[in-house]
């Protein structure tokens, strides 16, 4: 008896199950694949719109199983309406993500169905891109360069007075050059909410999104990582910038950050433990004199992973360039993205995208990395 | 022994977990209420935004727990963990969302934890809106208008061609009109990437969010439900257009699903049962003959419930005036949102917020209800 993969979720909030069915939608469907087929089962306001778009073999008609359910039990749960399904399937044994509900899974092992947990990701082959995914991906990345560009456009057209920068007659702020980006990206059908655009004392924080004036001297660092709302799928990309004179020890750590990136983009390859392209990394901050520990309370240096996955989610979990062993792989696209932050300094990053192949890797798309802006 | 409330997700994914928190965070964080105090346990990436902007009681740090796991397991997983903070909080009994992971759950169980589902909602003091969560919601909706206003203007200066809506010279489209509502309400910090503009066939679809060309003489669905980004609330409301030559049998159904949801607004007051309004209303649209069923394979009529919850989520489940039981009460906030779809005809939906008291309800904001534009 072959196990059936099951998941119940919100296709919009579940990236496994958009992936296996391409059909965005913000309320919770059932899905599951039995015996080489693929099926949705769909509310009466759903349906029509799942024919069209989702890339399944079968929509069943989710009210006919649930007045099914009704008649045995008129106060009939979502497990008896899935009890129908399954049985009209044949279905005893179920693979299901380990984050699904374990409501859901302790209601079907009492109706007598087995039940284990599948990989995280439910699918790993989502991390192999196919070439249309990169096409998209790297479309996206195209478009999160624009609009860096952007950024660092409105930087350079603007004055320092004092300690503000200036740009139309108004100190700019993180606020203002955020939503700029980011209706610059919604006008182009992505969505990128939470942009980073942190300075100074805020950029060493590396989720700081940031708030208030930029200053001038300081590190700028913006952080862009849309999704496309017509593919659902990521890109993302940092530069890290400094309006008007850049301080000595800026500039050095700028030059490291970069030196960095660029050993990891050399050493990645299919293959390759990403733990030793993280750790050579860090040998290199640590040979610059760039110490990762505490301060004041505070994690300061090198404090995050070199990279992430990246795809339909933004971080696609496990997969890691960092201090986890993690095989990395041919057709996987990651971010490559060292950072230094220390409280005195400021924070750098940059990051860009690479695909990787049985060689090495192929950065996505292009941009310089310029500290200063005059 | 009193149970402890746990919740292991995405404080942007779950609006339980950030309701209790306050704390926005795209990566899974560990909360628990243990004896009346609340609980985080952060990374270090996060800990220390977490001690700025979490309204919690104590911030535990992640590292320390997982090293001593680590000490007594080299390959530790997220389950040990967790054992080393409840070990220490003396917790031995725990409250978990319904939703939880199962892994997690049986992992917990195997460790000789006793786990309970909690209600779902987490939290459903949630429904209930205080006085500023009614001042949030109601400050989007204002919004909403003022982005439905920004539709209606459009189509107003828009002239007709043949079988085409012309704006500044170009066919009005679908994606065209969400674009620049989406622009206006992101400019105004808030996000509305589903907006629906919706016409003709496509309207009947009440999920259909729209494309292609927008035509006259038919109707124009126009549904906003963004998310202020500052406060995370939503607001939501429809309107339903149609720029040109209204067809009677359009205009009728306008006038009968006006009626509906003042019928249903006339109703709503705390104590009574949702089904109630739903069922008065769809009474009132079948006198007016409009029948709900199915006809060549496709719903059609009154196909979905009158109203939802809404609040950090834009449906609150359970919270629904529909066909199931669900007392109303004091406080609440839910749409109204009568709506007729018929294959020849077109689809009409006409959407408000009210604030539950007990003698009835407040509209939250006002916007005319008229369907014709010249």
């Amino acid at each position: 008896m072959p196990a059936a993969k099951f998941i119940y979720d919100f296709p919009e909030k579940n990236a496994d199950l958009f992936y296996a069915s391409k059909f965005p939608c913000h309320d919770a469907v059932i899905y599951f694949e039995n015996r080489g087929k693929k099926f949705l089962v769909m509310s009466d306001l759903e349906i029509d719109r799942a024919k069209r778009e989702a890339k399944v073999d079968k929509i069943l008609s989710l009210p006919v199983y649930a007045k099914r359910a009704e008649k045995k039990n008129k106060s009939y749960t979502i497990v008896d309406v899935l009890d129908e399904i399954f049985s009209e399937q044949r279905i005893k044994k179920l693979i299901v993500p380990g984050s699904s509900s374990f409501t859901l899974v302790y209601g079907l092992k009492r109706k007598g169905y087995k039940i284990e947990a599948g990989p995280q990701p439910f699918y790993p082959e989502r991390f192999v891109k196919t070439p249309e995914e990169k096409r998209v991906i790297l479309k996206t990345q195209h478009l999160v360069f624009q609009a860096i560009g952007l950024a660092e456009n409105v930087l350079s057209k603007s004055q320092i007075r004092g300690n503000r920068i200036i740009y139309r007659g108004r100190p700019l702020t993180s606020e203002w050059l955020r939503q700029m980006i980011n209706v610059f990206l919604l006008e182009r059908d992505h969505i990128g909410a939470d942009t980073i655009v942190a300075c100074g004392m805020q950029s060493i924080d590396p989720h700081e999104i940031g708030s208030g004036p930029l200053k001038p001297h300081q590190s700028i660092i913006v952080d862009v990582f849309p999704k496309s709302m017509k593919t659902l799928y990521y890109a993302d990309a940092t530069r890290t910038f400094c309006k008007g004179r850049v301080p000595e020890a800026l500039k050095k750590l700028y030059a490291t950050v970069k030196e960095g990136q660029e050993t990891g983009i050399k050493k990645i390859k299919a293959g390759i433990n990403g733990r030793l392209v993280h750790e050579s990394i860090q040998k290199l901050f640590a040979a610059h004199g760039y110490k990762t520990g505490e301060k004041g309370g505070r994690k300061q240096g090198f404090i995050h992973s070199t990279g992430h996955g990246i795809g339909l989610e933004v971080h696609e979990e496990p997969a890691r360039i960092g201090p986890r062993d993690f095989t990395l792989k041919k057709g996987y696209i990651m971010s490559v993205e060292p950072g230094l932050y220390y409280a005195g300094i400021g924070g750098v990053r940059i990051e860009d995208l690479v695909y990787i192949t049985t060689t090495g890797c192929q950065v996505l798309g292009h941009y310089p990395k310029k500290l200063e802006i005059r």
